[in-house]
């Protein structure tokens, strides 16, 4: 969470004339998104509405993909769900440049991020899932997954029993247990367009309702069942990873079910699948770890978080998603 | 400019319900203020309104000091100034606590920092200084400044020269200039609540009008002129500080005087007062500068662009304020 670049009213008030959206009147620099520059914009108003995220994109995002990304969000909205749509200049582009980087402007939607999940809300969040996955299949675009279990092995196998020791007592074994998931990964689930990091900062609620999907910047195509998995590790625990919450993992399968009933062999996966996204977040965030300055004013996510959630499902297996 | 804490969507909505302004719909923690956390917040309205800047106290700020610093909101506001005025509580109160930290709830102001003024906007800011120099007459509380040119001078000798040297070659001079400045320092001049720290960033402004004042967290008693010659050495420089923009600085004063006319006296002190106030940014940045690990991720200052402002006021003289 960072704003990299000022931008100064002169600049933002430029942008803004190039929308239909009339003048600018407020722009604050938020706290969201550790790939890119966020700022919340309001005007005075026009065809587009009067209050938007502006986003620079800074690093880490490849612009050639922003097509990808932005379209995605214009298609889901499209599709009637909680998603920002795209707003697209005076010409019709989806994103312009300012000093050479990239620009686009979103849509705000109201909504809150919740701490610690409700049963109720999580089945609200398994439902938006579900439909938004039967939405994307009619989505033209198609981006890879670069972070699928082959990656998660090779990072972590790219740092020394020793250095990932230092982090936590469990984090070297994650090594062989990446090279095992990944050899075991299992192919020809059903595919669509995934968010694949819908963590509750992701997702915008109002009371019980979802109100907003945000930060697709790691959508990519790959098994539906996959971005389920995701979700339950990211929504289900509480404690740092120790507790598993069963009602809200329960409640969030009942809801993505209501909407969209798993096949057989996506249930059977959903085990492996878990441990798979477990390895994910553990891989990049022992890669973030040892590569962060320990005094660098960054809040570094401790790996053993996801570590205790792998676990939970290595041991839990298929009585988790019964 | 940063969020130091977590809030989760039910902290907020429970902090919220302390107030008439119905119940949260967004909040995001916005990048703004070195010493506080701070996120913008909207809420479904009530009688106090329906988006407030939520401000977190982190350190820096004695919460001792907070009534003088709400209540020169409220104050001010209450006097016609464009200043947010503090959100009381059902209760009455205007700070409040999580988690031990004291908390306020701040009214939103619309309105952008300009980052290159024109002399119209200037004149703009000049007047609204003058203003709220006279409105805070009437205000019934004092606060000492505890960063006058005693401190400057004592904060700069508290670092070798090797070390000032480093980081700019005209640095170490400052030493000696600070201690001349301390001991020359102007006495008896008309007096006020001074804002002490009106850089661009703290004036929110629609076109050529001010529309807020923000940031109150230096004010404090002290001569009014010096807060105009802060504000003076904060607006009217470009290029880092290499570039007097006269037509910016004589704007700012004849907008100061539309209101109220400096004394002879506070006219002759100008040009020391705007070395002073150089000298205050040039030592809390040099502080900052060698405090701060070169690898952190948060802008350092550059106190050498003080070192050319204080050069300029130093060789112009009273030339510039004629």
């Amino acid at each position: 969470m960072a704003v990299y670049t000022r931008l100064s009213a002169e600049t933002l008030a430029a942008l803004v004339a190039q929308y239909d959206v009339g003048d600018l009147v407020s722009a604050k620099g938020i706290a969201e998104g550790v790939s890119n520059s966020n700022w919340l914009v309001e005007t005075t108003g026009g065809a587009e509405g009067n209050r938007f995220i502006l986003t620079m994109y800074e690093r880490r995002i490849d612009v050639g993909e922003l097509p990808f990304f932005l379209g995605l969000l214009d298609h889901l909205s499209a599709a009637g769900l909680p998603v920002p749509r795209t707003i697209h200049d005076r010409a019709g582009a989806a994103s312009r440049e300012i000093d050479g980087k990239a620009v686009a402007l979103i849509e705000f939607l109201p909504g809150v991020s919740v701490g610690s999940p409700t049963p109720a809300q999580a089945r609200a969040i398994g439902a938006v899932l579900a439909r938004m996955h039967l939405a994307t299949r009619s989505y033209g675009q198609s981006r890879a997954n670069d972070l699928g279990p082959d990656a998660s092995a090779r990072v972590l196998s790219g740092h020394s029993e020793g250095s990932l020791g230092g982090i936590g007592e469990g984090l070297p074994a994650m090594m062989d247990e990446a090279a095992r998931v990944a050899a075991e990964w299992p192919q020809g689930l059903p595919r669509g367009v995934i968010h694949s990091d819908l963590f509750p900062d992701n997702v915008l609620m109002l009371g019980d309702e979802v109100s907003g999907l945000i930060d697709f910047y790691f959508a990519c195509e790959d098994a539906m069942a996959y971005d389920l998995a995701v979700t339950h590790a990211a929504w289900s625990f509480a404690d740092e990873g120790a507790t598993y919450r069963a009602e809200v993992g329960d409640a969030l399968m009942a809801g993505y079910e209501s909407v969209r009933p798993l096949e057989p062999a996506e249930r059977a996966a959903l085990p492996l699948l878990a441990e798979g996204a477990c390895l994910r977040f553990v891989s990049s965030r022992a890669h973030d770890w040892l590569d962060t300055p320990a005094d660098a004013l960054v809040t570094r996510k401790d790996p053993m978080d996801f570590v205790r959630r792998f676990e939970t499902y290595r041991s839990g297996g298929a009585g988790l998603f019964a």
